[in-house]
């Protein structure tokens, strides 16, 4: 099932290092702490369980949200590279 | 329907700006960058195209995914505060 995986973590190494774990569990990223792919229950729980011996005690907060074939279908996104450089306009719609 | 909504936004001015409008359309912030709460349909259309004139060409990446009942019951979470200060465990698991 495809999940989305999101987080808040302060601490560099430890951000860095998750950051590492969500792309070895084939994860692809679509946001600076924002990670989605498609991960069996039993995946997601490992992987938050490594993330979570990763974390130690340090502050931290991740958020793992499966997100079923409909809710993916009906998402609406924005995505703008900056000050349109060759004229293009910036993209936008559900996709 | 409850919703998140998870943004990249370079520029503090804008990005604070549309933290303002997750909030002023009853979004909660869950992290820094994400928020979630129940918007209908239309109002989600409407929150999205209010960021992206706000946005005006300037860079961001801003994702709205409608999330149901059912993946919200199955989300898992880690939530910690860091070092701990009275000895209470970190919290994590199934909320």
């Amino acid at each position: 099932m495809r999940c989305l995986l999101i987080y808040d973590i302060p601490d560099d190494r430890v951000r860095t290092r998750i950051a590492d774990f969500c792309l070895d569990y084939g994860l692809d990223r679509i946001q600076y702490s924002a990670f989605v792919g498609e991960l069996s229950s039993n995946h997601q729980e490992e992987l938050m369980l490594k993330i979570q011996q990763r974390l130690g005690n340090a502050a931290g907060k991740v958020e793992l949200f499966p997100i079923c074939r409909q809710d993916w279908r009906s998402r609406l996104s924005i995505e703008q590279s900056g000050p349109a450089v060759d004229g293009k306009e910036p993209g936008s719609g559900r996709r």
